[in-house]
């Protein structure tokens, strides 16, 4: 069909100023007397909407004055301009057709809904301005990452999805299986008889890319993944699903200071593209989601980050222990109130904290000389707390060895990844990013359930 | 780390020369004598090598000659035209760092490996010329697909993994659950107790997201899928993986003949970009994997795509019955053998084959006006058959809801979609692209488990 998109006549107003156009779309209101009427059209592509005016005499006025919300019309007139209205300009419409008809009780009426209830509308809820919004700027971010990576000639990974491995341990994984869950097949000694199984083997999906990802990174030098992870933590928070995506560059041939300036440029990188090409969603964010955000996004692009070690961290903030909940001490895990303290009362911008005590972080990062941290980095920023957490990876054979006997990790279930340094080791570096939570990052959003279009949660599954 | 990659070196060779660079990078191969040596180093970021010539003047001669094949090390020095040589210029070392040796069992020698045995070793292959090649088009295509939606201001949408649905009751799929296997909980009436599991209900892994994808075109026109489904067919050929990716774009106020143009300028686009992006990895396939790749691409890029209706379609096939295995016959579902007949003998480029019967296509599909075809679309192309099939879906409720009842579908579990026909519905169109099939095509390469990073296949899921 040869429809103009909404988008494609706000970009081209003055060349299209009086000329005939055809729009399709869906009708956000409709007001209408005897002699005409006024439709407010809204196609998708743009976050402006269109306005339609339309008269009696038009062969099937009254059919169209009883359209409800929700209705999908194409509509043929000349765009004109209005200087003296609230819009630069409407359609004056010789010709309207009814696509599709709304139902009268079409869930999304004029008023503002919560998002709760947005929430059990998962498949009309991005039919409303706020969530037409997110998922927007949630595409824009994606490709905005995309074309961060391959400009800088990163080679991009589908790690695999389904996995035979735990990666680092992480505990709490979804099994995937092909078995006949009434009937599970036993071995003569009880167990599953996972011969049976389609892979022939306990299967589970993935918690991380990042150990496959170093097996190209160690080909290409730079690499990034870009997929679905998942977690099943029975921990129904704001910020936790079950099923996420994650990105995780590896570089070869870096450190952690490498790793460090691309995390600070991907993510000046995103913000300035995002503010580029979504400025109607950016502001309307700011105005109806989050009144600080512009303001904080623009402090980003123009901050340095800072750098600190978790060592100095604490101590930095041992002095406050009386407004925590958590008391810090050296050897304690960051909670979200530490890391939001860091970045935005003691810092007041995004800080780079590094070189955490190895005991609670994963056995693959790189000891450092003191024998008790490792090149282990967290990303803080105002606003969310850690936003990328990554490492600088043990690259020496007998050193993971080591770590991983302390911890009592079977060698055999890494031999591949042994194998990296054993064969043209090299130092190298990664993190991940959540990319839902930097979504919410981007947009304010603050409940994770309304950056992910179909989210999956603890007894969450719908649609 | 401050280190050049050998692509800039290569596309700044002019302004290079006789200045000294900086490189690291993986020993392919290395010889040397008692003055001097030459190493040939790969660093993965472009597809020819580098050669480096070192001389016995330098500290660690001896330990540089005694690397084995697949060494990392960190080379600094001139670059220096070499007019009368193979490669244009080379490195004169004056310092060569190592950062890790590789082990003699090292299992990439410089001899030709077989595809079959590299499998065996997929955390490595990506280190020889074939998976080098492979991956690096692998991650262009996918980028050439993203930019190609993007420009076109499609909305990336990320649709669920987990699913509580079967979506067009697609039927093998693998299941999700957290219930422990050696002791599932059963209800008082003997059936497993889904309330229990995570979800609270039964889940899988989608085979599709064009449903999902469906709400969100109703909602923004434009927009397009892009991740992982899973198919746990037990079929082990080289055409078919347990997990693959798959690319679903969706687009309202359109139909069959918007979705041809679609799908013919989306290949058009991709293959044109990995052509201009990697000319020498294309070489190489059309030189070792497969003689006729350039000139078949070629062909497609300056072909306008044939139409024909399956109709037609089968009256054309019919008179070469003899030549197949499989009779034609008006009502049978296309071959891979028929498919390539008609792509490849009749109409000798791309073809879109439409309007199929209805008992072989899936329920969602516009009824055309015969009552007996419905608006489908397969798109063939030489050397492959099938790569995109796609459809106009039915928008009428009555007629949607008539046609599940026929096949016995039950409406409660499709409520979502059929909204989507209550609530301002309007023709749109889409169709599904399996993105490895993709790479397969624009390689060569002829098994899908050569074309994905760490395939997944009937007990089969290593790393």
């Amino acid at each position: 069909m040869d429809l103009i998109t909404v988008r494609q006549i706000y970009k081209n107003k003055e060349s299209l100023l009086n000329s005939q156009v055809t729009v399709g779309g869906w009708v956000r209101s409709l007001r209408d007397s005897k002699a005409f009427g006024f439709i407010v059209l809204n196609d998708g592509t743009y976050f402006e909407t269109l306005q339609i005016v339309y008269h009696n005499t038009m062969d099937n006025f009254s059919e169209i004055s009883k359209l409800n919300v929700g209705a999908a019309i194409i509509v043929t007139g000349t765009l004109v301009a209005t200087p003296d209205a609230k819009q630069p300009f409407e359609i004056q419409a010789e010709k309207i057709t009814v696509e599709g008809a709304s139902a009268p009780d079409y869930p999304l009426q004029k008023k503002r809904h919560s998002f709760e209830y947005l929430r059990t509308i998962s498949h009309l809820r991005p039919r409303t301005n706020t969530f037409q919004a997110v998922f927007r700027v949630r595409s824009l971010i994606a490709y905005a990452i995309h074309q961060f990576f391959q400009e800088r000639d990163f080679v991009y990974v589908h790690t695999p999805i389904i996995t035979g491995s735990d990666c680092e341990g992480a505990g709490e994984m979804f099994q995937v299986t092909t078995l006949d869950l009434t009937n599970i097949p036993k071995t003569e000694e009880g167990a599953v008889d996972f011969t049976q199984d389609f892979f022939g083997k306990p299967t589970n999906l993935t918690v991380s890319g990042q150990l496959n990802g170093e097996t190209y990174a160690m080909a290409f030098r730079n690499i990034y993944t870009f997929g679905p992870t998942f977690r099943a933590e029975n921990s129904n928070t704001t910020r936790h699903a079950a099923e996420f995506w994650m990105i995780e560059p590896e570089m070869a041939f870096a450190d952690l200071s490498d790793n460090m300036e691309l995390a600070e440029s991907m993510l000046k990188y995103v913000i300035r593209y995002v503010l580029e090409h979504a400025p109607e969603e950016m502001n309307f964010f700011n105005q109806f989601v989050d009144k600080e955000l512009l303001n904080r996004l623009n402090h980003v692009l123009n901050s340095e980050f800072a750098h600190v070690t978790y060592t100095e961290a604490i101590a930095l903030l041992e002095k406050h222990n009386d407004e925590f909940d958590y008391k810090v001490f050296w050897g304690c895990d960051l909670q979200t109130e530490h890391e939001r303290y860091l970045t935005e009362q003691l810092y007041k911008k995004p800080v780079f904290v590094t070189d955490y005590p190895k005991e609670i972080k994963a056995f693959y990062m790189k000891m450092n000389p003191d024998n008790k941290t490792v090149a282990a980095v967290d990303c803080l920023v105002p606003g969310i707390g850690e936003i990328i957490g990554g490492s600088q990876r043990e690259d020496d054979y007998d050193k993971l060895v080591a770590r991983m006997d302390e911890l009592g990790l079977r060698k055999e279930d890494y031999d591949f990844y042994l194998d990296l340094r054993k064969f043209g080791s090299t130092r190298h570096a990664g993190f991940g990013l959540g990319f839902e939570r930097c979504v919410m990052y981007l947009t304010g959003m603050s409940n994770i359930r309304d950056v992910v279009p179909f989210p999956r949660t603890v007894n969450n599954c719908e649609l």
